[in-house]
C-alpha cells in the first residue's frame, strides 16, 4: 500500500518504535481484510480481521473487551468477558448490518468446519459496528454475506487504511474518517515483542480536533464553515498483541482505550458505541488439552504501563491514519465529508509540540 | 390454552398470589407470539415478546439484563446497560441462528418505522438463544425472516407453553423444556402490581432435578435408566412488571434469577448462556421530552425483598410449567426427550413438602 | 476440635467426597483463628483466614471475588478485581468494625515486613462483614487491635466452628449462625486437589430454611413461634483451592455461590451484603520475577463443572456446619437466637431425601 | 480563599461558563473541609466533602462511582453500586489511613445520629485515598480519629485548594499536586444546573504533563533535570451536581474522568487507584417514604452530552488548580517536589493554543 500516513506528514505521535508496516499486521498472523459498497447512496463495507494463522476454533486466544460507551450494537463480547477467549475472527460492519454479518460469519465458520472435519455447533461471532447514516443509505443494508466472504478472501498483511471496507461511510471529528492502523514495539526481558492497533473511527466533533496539542478542529471549523452538530458516532478499538498476556491484563489494556481518543479531543459522546477488544497471539488454549491444563507464560504485572503507553500511542495515532488516509466523499443525500488530507498546510506546521 | 400446568397437578411453588393468568401477559400490554418450526430432523422456532401496546422504540421502557453466565450468544444487552432502557420486543431463537434473526428484527423495526413515518437509523435488536443441538440440525439454521414475522403475527395474551416456538428444540434437566410462564401479584402501598416471568429452558441434569425438595431426577434418572452427560445448556429468563422499578432496580432483580433455579437443582453449568432480563412497564422514557426532562415515580428500595420473593417463586414456576406442558420429542439423529409428564405418578406425591 | 457437624447427624450434601478434615484447611497451607469477644452486651469477635505458608504480600496468589449483593461493607475488592491477587490475609468481623479491624490488619502486615526487613508502602487489607446489632451491641464497636492480633496468633488447621469469632453474634435464617467449613476432593488429569469454603452466615429468614429439600424452616417456626422479620443479614463465602485456576475461573466459581445458599433457602435479601471471594494456592505470583513474566500451569476451562459442583456442595454443608456447631446465643437486650442443634429429632428424620 | 489559580494565569479550559467560585462548592449545599499534617517528616492529611445541608443518612443523595484503575483501597464503592446512593460524606486521605478515617467516619455519623435521636446500625462509610509515602513517612500513619473531626468542623463553601488538608503530600505529574476544584454552568430547558468537581491529584510523569496541548512537562523535565521513575500514583475525582440525574447517569458521567485527564497527557499507568464518585443533589431519597414509592425527575438522556463536556472541563481545571495552587514542598527523607507555580514564565506562554 502506498498510501500518505500521518508519520509521512512530519506528526509523530508518542516515545516508543513502531512496528516495520506500522500497522496491526505487525503482530505475526494477523491478517485484515476489507470489502467496500461504493454507489452513490451507499457508502459501507465489511472489514474482516484474522487474528492468527491456526484454526481460531480449536485454538483460541486469550482476550478481552471493554465498553467505553455502550450505545451500540456489536455482538459477542459477553462470551469473551466469561471465558477470555476470542474464537472467531473479528468483523467489522455498519450498525444495523450486524444481523446479517454476524449470521454471514457463523456461516464462514460453518463451512470452514466442514472443510476441515470437525463439528460445530456453538460459534460466538465478534461484529463490531458503527453508524455510517451520514454517508450511507443504511436502512437499505446492502451488505450481504458475500461482501462478508470477499473480505475473508482479500485479507492479507498490507491491507490499506481509509474510506474503504467498513470505513467507507465512516466520519470522524466530523471530516472523513475510516480504518486506520498502527504499531509500536516493545522490548521486555530482552525480547522484542508488537503490540497493533486497528481502528474504525466515526466519533468526535470538529471543533474538539486537537492534534499534537494543536486547535486543528477549530481552525478548520473557521475555515470549513462547518457547523457543530451532536457527537453521534462510534469507534471501534482492536488491537492484537504477541506478548503473553492473561485476559484480565488484555482488559486492563482496553480500559485504556480512552486515552488516545482523548488526546485527540474525544469527549466520548452520549451517543457512540465505543468499544475496545483485544487479543495476545502468546499462549494458544486449545480447546481440548488431554492433561486437562494448559501451560501458560504471563507478563509480570509490573510491565504493563509501558504496554499501555504503546497501546495509547497506537490508538492516536491509528486515528489519525484512519483519517489521513481517507479521500473525501459524497455520498447519500449529498452529505459531504472533508477530509484531512485536503489541508496539508495545516499539518506541516503541526509536528511534535516542543513549546 | 388449555395446557395442564404444574399447578394442575396440586404442585405450589412459594406463598405469594398468582396472577389471573398466571403468566407474564398478566403485566398489561404483554403478549407473546410463537412460530415453531418441526421436521424429522428440525426442531427449532421463534418466540417473541412485544412488552408494551405502544411504540418500543419511540416509548422506551425502563430495562435491565444480568449475565448469569456468559457462555452464550445473546446480543442487545450492552447498549440496555449503558441507557437502561428496551427499545424492541424481545427475540428467542436458538443460538446459530441470532444473526438471522436480530436481522429480521431489524427488518421488522424498520417495517413499522415507515408505516408509522418516523426516520430509524439505529435499532438495538435484543435476541436471546439457547443451544437446541441435541433435538435439532442445527447447523442447518432453518430460522428465516419470515418465521421472525410470524411469531409477531401470532402474539397475544394467552400463549402456549413447552415445546413450542424457541421452545421446541429446548432440554431441560435432560428432560424436554421448552417455553414456560408464570406471575405473581405484589400489593404495595395499598395498589396491586404483577411481575411475570417467562423462560425458555434448556439447562440443567436430570439427577440433580428436585422439586418442592423431592429428588425427582434421581428418582428418573433410575427409572429411565438416562446417562448423565454434561450440562451445555443455557436458560433465558425474562420478566415483565408494572411496578415502576429503576433500571439498576431492575438489575437487582435480574441478579436473582440463579434462585428459582437452584431450588431445582441447576448447578448453573459451565457451558450455558443463562441470561436475565427484565423490564418496568410503569415508567415510559418518550424519546423526546420538550422540558428535557421525565418525571418518574420509583419504588422505595426497602420495598424489594418482596419483589426478589415474586420473581424467585415465578422463575421456578415458570421453568416447571416448561417442563410439565412440553410433550416428549424426538429429533435429529433419533434424540429422544422424555417429558416430565409421562410421570404424573411421581408429580402427584409432591405438592408441597410438609415435613 | 470435637464438634457434632450436620454429617454426624446423618445429613450428606451432595455426592463428591470431603477432604479428611472437611474445613477449608483440608487445603495444604490455609490457617484459621478466632477471638471471640462474649459478654452479656457484645457477641462479636474476628476470624483470620491466613491463605498460605509464604509470604502473602511478596507472594500474592491468584484471587477473585464477586458481589451477590452489595449492600455491605466489605473492603479490598475493588484491587482483587483490577489485579487478580490476593496479598493479605482475610480477615471477618462485624459491619461497624471493618474500619478498625481493616487498620489492625494494615498494622500486622507493616509489622511483619519491618520484621523480615522489606519496605511496605501499600496494603490491600481485605476485611469481609456482617451485621451482628441483633445479638451485639454493635454501636460500641468492641472489636480493637488486639482482638485482630489474638486471632492470627490463633490461627491453626484445625479450628472451631459456629458462634466464635467473627461468627459470635451471627444469625442464619433467624436460628444461630456462625462460621461453618467444607470440602471436596477433585479428582483431575489422574491428580486429586481440595476446595474448602468458610462462611460467615447471618442471612435467611426462618420460614424458608429448607434443608436436603425438606421444609425445616416452617416446621420450626411453628414449633418456636418465631415471626418471620425482614432479612436484614448477609453471608461472607471465602473458598481456597490448591486446583491451579485464573482469577476469572475463579471469579466464575464465586459467581455460583448462591447455588448452595438457595437451596437451602435463602432468597439473597435487599438488605444484606453478600460476598463470595476465593484464592487458588497453585500458582504463587512473585511479586519480581527477574524475567518479568510468570510461568503458570491453568485448568482447561472444560473441566470447571465438576469444580463448580464441589463449590456449590461445599457452601451448601458450610452453611449448614455453621448453624448445627452453634449453641443458643442470649445477647443484646435479651435478643435469643435458637440453635438448630437443640432439634435433633427433626434432623434425623431427614438424610438424602428418597423420594 | 485568595490563591492564584489557573485561570488567573490566562489558562482557560473548554467553552462552557464556569461557576461563581469555580469550585463544587457552587453546587448548592456541598461543603470542603480540611485537616493537615505538616511536620518534617509528615506530609499528610485529611479533606472532607459534606454532599448537602441535610441528614445524608436519612435523606440519601443518587450516587455512583467508576474504578478507572483499581489499584486502590477506596472503600464504600460497592454499596454504591448496589442502592445506587451516598449515605454519608466523602473522606479523603492516604493510603495507609483508610482504615483509621474509615472507623473516624462511622464514630462521626454515630455521633450525629446519637444528637439526633436514631439508630444507626449500618452506615457505609466512603474513604477515598492517594499514596503520599513520597513526601510523607506513610508506615507511621499519623491521621487518626481527631483530624477527620477537624476537617468536619473546618468545612465550609470557601476551601483552600493545593497542599492542604489531604492534598498535603500529593505529587502530581512529578510536581506538588494536591486538592484542585473547578465547576461549569449547565442551562437545560431554560433553567440553570451546576456540575462542581474536586480532585486529590497523585498521577502522572513529568514528561507527560501537557497544558492546553504544550508539551510543558518535556520542557520542566529539560529544566528541572528531573528524571522519569514510575507512576505510581492515583487521583480521585469527585463531583456533584444539581442537575437531576439517576444513579446509572451519574456513572456515565463517572466513566469520562478519564478524558480530562488524558488531555493534561496522563497514561492512567498502572500502579494507581483512579476512582470518580459523583452525586446529584436533585432528588433526595429519604430512607423511609410512607407510600412506597419516590417521585423524581430525571434528565433526558440526549441531554447528557452537554453534560459529559462539563465534567471534562471541570475535570482538567480542577487538576491543573491542584498544581498551581500548591506550594514547593519537602518532605520525608528529604524529597522534594517543585510546584508549577515555580514556572510564571512557561505558563503565560500558553492560554488556549489558536494554531
Amino acid at each position: 500500500m502506498n498510501q500518505k500516513r500521518i508519520a509521512d506528514y512530519g506528526i509523530h505521535i508518542g516515545e516508543l518504535t513502531r512496528g516495520p508496516r506500522n500497522k496491526i499486521t505487525d503482530v505475526p498472523g494477523v491478517r485484515v481484510g476489507h470489502c467496500t459498497i461504493d454507489t452513490e447512496d451507499h457508502k459501507t463495507g465489511v472489514t474482516v480481521l484474522l487474528p492468527s494463522l491456526g484454526n481460531i476454533n480449536t485454538e483460541k486466544l486469550p482476550a478481552a473487551a471493554f465498553v467505553l460507551n455502550g450505545y451500540g450494537k456489536s455482538t459477542g463480547l459477553m462470551q469473551i468477558a466469561e471465558l477470555g477467549v476470542l474464537e472467531t475472527p473479528l468483523v467489522l460492519t455498519n450498525t444495523l448490518n450486524v444481523g446479517l454479518v454476524s449470521d454471514a460469519l457463523v456461516e464462514y465458520m460453518l463451512q470452514k468446519s466442514k472443510k476441515e472435519g470437525y463439528e460445530l455447533l456453538s460459534i460466538n461471532p465478534v461484529v463490531l459496528e458503527c453508524n455510517d447514516s451520514y454517508l450511507n443509505n443504511i436502512q437499505q443494508r446492502m451488505v450481504s454475506r458475500e461482501h462478508v466472504f470477499a473480505a475473508f478472501d482479500s485479507a492479507s498483511e498490507d491491507f490499506a487504511e481509509g474510506d474503504t471496507g467498513a470505513g467507507k461511510g465512516m466520519s470522524c471529528h466530523q471530516l472523513k474518517g475510516g480504518i486506520g492502523s498502527a504499531s509500536r514495539i516493545l522490548s521486555i526481558g530482552g525480547k522484542e515483542f508488537t503490540l497493533g492497533v486497528l481502528v474504525q473511527t466515526n466519533h468526535g466533533q470538529l471543533r474538539d480536533l486537537t492534534i499534537c496539542g494543536h486547535a486543528v478542529g477549530r481552525k478548520l471549523a473557521e475555515k470549513t464553515g462547518m457547523d457543530a452538530g451532536l457527537d453521534r458516532g462510534s469507534v471501534i478499538v482492536i488491537f492484537a498483541t504477541d506478548l503473553p498476556l492473561s485476559d484480565r491484563q488484555l482488559g486492563r489494556i482496553c480500559r485504556r482505550a480512552g486515552v488516545g481518543l482523548a488526546r485527540l479531543g474525544s469527549q466520548l459522546g452520549h451517543g457512540s458505541g465505543e468499544i475496545a477488544i483485544g487479543f495476545s497471539t502468546a499462549n494458544i488454549l486449545h480447546a481440548s488439552s488431554p492433561s486437562g491444563f494448559h501451560d501458560m507464560r504471563i507478563l509480570n504485572e509490573e510491565k504493563l504501563d509501558r504496554v499501555f503507553r504503546a497501546f495509547s500511542e497506537a490508538v492516536e495515532e491509528a486515528v489519525l491514519n484512519s483519517m489521513i488516509t481517507a479521500v473525501p466523499v459524497t455520498g447519500y443525500k449529498g452529505h459531504h465529508r472533508h477530509s484531512l488530507q485536503e489541508f496539508p498546510e495545516i499539518l506541516s506546521s503541526l509536528g511534535q509540540d516542543t513549546l
